[in-house]
């Protein structure tokens, strides 16, 4: 581990006249920054920096370059392939305090915030709009670690993930020049897209301060519905054939007869142990009503059984706290485990194929394995719970991982739907591109950062 | 003129030895590749080749790169300014004899087609399948060219662009290298996105040799309508009110008195002379009625007048039909006249302003100027009809199309939203992001193409 007497006093000094206080080697607040929610091992950074605006990321970018210090950026410190961890030591950059929803326009039903400002944040402040921002990957995350990130989450198949909702972005490169990556038009086909090229470059390429993300209306009604299958297989063609007719599911989620295990224990629910399936529809009164009967019509002839459909809001709540708390309840099946998730995405089509295969392959393990995914999109997460005191379950779930990715590959599929890559999956991601792309991404990392400051050591395998 | 004889004889003889009859000096064949739509002057290659494959594409390149040729690839030759043009000279890459759809994943609603299939050759392929690829820009363009000029069309509004619908590009590189910049899973996480830093790259980094595209259920239930207004400004409230309550209109579009004028001549039609909305609603049966009474209301309360609704093949065909014609309805106000067409995009909220600001500039030009627009996107265009004997008045559409692009930044739009830079607009490119951003994009292009040699003198000003 860094520790705070090997770093440059001098880098410490300039940061220290730049922002006072919000520069710090305190070793609480670098052991704090210096973990995320992955199985990877902590690695603080030596300092940690709490800037305010864009022009103090650039001041601090500027003294990191001329010492030759690398600088991570950190939102909420939720990601999961150790995006943040300092592995090669330098500053990590705070943008928690950079929490201003900047403007919204709800007419254009577009806002723009700061970098720290987490979903929720945002969704509190519009409100009463009757707008609503859609990308929900479970945290809490910020705006600009899930631009980052290219997160996505529960309700990507309607509103689509980062990629699609993020309008423009404020960066500052590692050469101190601060760019606006677009207007604010809904499209636009003037030059390169770069606001696609910093999205899931997870602070490898530049630091992202300012975000404008699309927003939606907040639909006149919404309603749920839960509904249970013999295999997996009947959940998969449910939904291809949803999405082929055409009906505009908001979210569907698929969870394994564990993972309903696991909530049936921790909610005291009473849920049919199957794999299932949950649903939510939004549109106006009339039309969420036609697309809850033509799901449960179809879920019929895949054997769907015990179609259980809410639409108070009380009882729709309950049924996707239900599904949101999937990975708390799995957490206790191994009180005092870590979790590891794996985060695989495959074309729908493969979808039944790969999960058959991956549960017969984790069928060994020492303890249940849950399942969880976002069917519609193909995306999946097996959760290992590992006790951290024996480090040959994580290696097991490693291996596990590994074959996992290999197996989504095969099926023209990617080896991450949402997590990304950061330290944990650089090899899968040359596995699924080959060397010629990787050298593509090698180059614009390069030309992006010469001197390798910029969150080195993630994405890009060096 | 670039002639036949000043090519470098060994380059053509080299072509030659690699694809014999499909390499070419023609001068008709060479003039034919050297226009596209635009008002630029005609710039033929030195000559023209017809690969049949990515292999052959990349030999091409090889030979091209070997002798520091340039290298333009062609579609279908309708993009609006001048990215297909030689202005340069070198080798017209047309591909338009890569024109097989090579798999259709019902299931996984996706397509992969060679670049030179178009649009129209696609949704023909797929009919039965009950799918559609809706990105229509008017033009039967190839997936090719689309992609590589990131166009949209009139129902993005509820599909998006090329750059949420493409999945995954095939690419030859200038160094030779062939990369495939994504698998078919529906979203990724994986490493910097490759796929929409081609998208909109119009052939400068690049040459597209295979797309991978979204494919949509065609819905149970279409509708048609059309409304007049007595302002523009009626017409955008009824649009962004309609948008915030969440309509999930396919189609939105406004046409002009002057183009309503165009259209009742041209076909025969008794629009009411007025600024006009065409919408299209797609959805089951009872959600398109449902659609269209909401709009209508939404119409009435911001001053809509004669709202006629059409359900019927038949009707809803013809109502569009007179949409879609409104161009060349427009090309028969002036006969013997060369369409100069403009192309801004602004946040809506700003739209009836730039409309109201744009009308009132080219009020005293020698012919009408209909304007049309995707009202949905706040993108719209003025349509020029110029002599093309008198260059005074290209000029003077020139001079209206600067101004035209300075409001359209000024309310933070973008100074194209669908026709692209090409040669056209690499000054209101520059306008729109700064030195710092073109800086940026220059070095982009420098990495992937270092000896300028892919479609040279397009996108980025040199």
């Amino acid at each position: 581990m860094n520790t705070a007497r090997d770093f440059n006093p001098t880098v410490f000094a300039e940061l220290k006249a730049l922002l006072g206080e919000r520069a710090t080697t305190s070793t609480a607040i670098r052991e704090h920054h210096g973990k995320d929610e992955s199985y990877l091992p902590d690695a603080p950074p030596d300092a940690v920096v709490f800037p305010r605006s864009t022009e103090e990321v650039r001041d601090v970018v500027g003294i990191c370059r001329r010492h030759r210090v690398p600088m991570i950026p950190y939102g909420a410190g939720t990601s999961l392939e150790g995006h943040v961890l300092a592995i090669r030591g330098g500053v990590c950059i705070d943008l928690s305090q950079m929490n201003q929803v900047l403007v919204v326009h709800e007419d254009d039903l577009d806002a723009t915030v700061q970098a720290g400002v987490t979903r929720e944040q945002l969704n509190e402040h519009i409100r009463h709009s009757g707008l609503f921002f859609p990308v929900d990957p479970g945290a809490d995350a910020t705006l600009g670690g899930m631009s980052a990130t290219r997160a996505s989450g529960t309700n990507a198949v309607r509103y689509g993930t980062m990629r699609e909702n993020v309008l423009s972005l404020k960066v500052v490169l590692a050469d101190g020049r601060i760019i606006q990556t677009a207007h604010r038009a809904r499209k636009s086909a003037a030059g390169y897209d770069l606001t696609r090229l910093f999205v899931g470059s997870e602070g490898t390429l530049g630091i992202i301060t300012e975000v404008t993300v699309r927003l939606y209306p907040m639909l006149e009604a919404m309603s749920a519905a839960v509904c249970a299958f013999d295999s997996v297989d009947g959940c998969t063609q449910t939904v291809i054939q949803t999405i082929q007719m055409g009906v505009p599911i908001a979210r569907c989620d698929i969870v394994c007869e564990k993972t309903i295990d696991a909530i049936n224990r921790y909610k005291k629910t009473s849920y049919r142990v199957a794999p299932t399936l949950f649903f939510e529809f939004h549109g106006s009164q009339a039309s969420v009503i036609e697309q809850a009967e033509t799901v449960q019509s179809i879920a019929k002839e895949h054997g769907g059984k015990d179609f259980v459909w809410a639409t108070k809001p009380e009882e729709r709540r309950q049924l996707w706290e239900a599904r949101h708390q999937a990975y708390f309840a799995c957490l206790q099946l191994r009180p005092g485990a870590r979790a590891i998730s794996t985060d695989v995405c495959v074309p729908i089509s493969r979808l039944a194929e790969c999960v058959r295969e991956s549960v017969e392959d984790v069928k060994d393990f020492i303890v249940p394995v849950p399942l969880l995914g976002h069917v519609g999109d193909g995306n999946f997460h097996l959760v290992f719970l590992v006790d951290p005191a024996k480090p040959e379950e994580t290696e097991l779930a490693k291996q596990f991982n590994k074959r996992l990715v290999e197996r989504a590959l095969r099926m023209e599929g990617s080896c991450t739907g949402e997590h990304g890559i950061g330290v944990g999956k650089q090899d899968s991601l040359r596995r699924e591109f080959g060397e010629d792309v990787i050298g593509v991404m090698r180059s614009i990392k390069r030309m992006f950062d010469p001197d390798n400051l910029m969150n080195p050591g993630k994405v890009v395998p060096e």
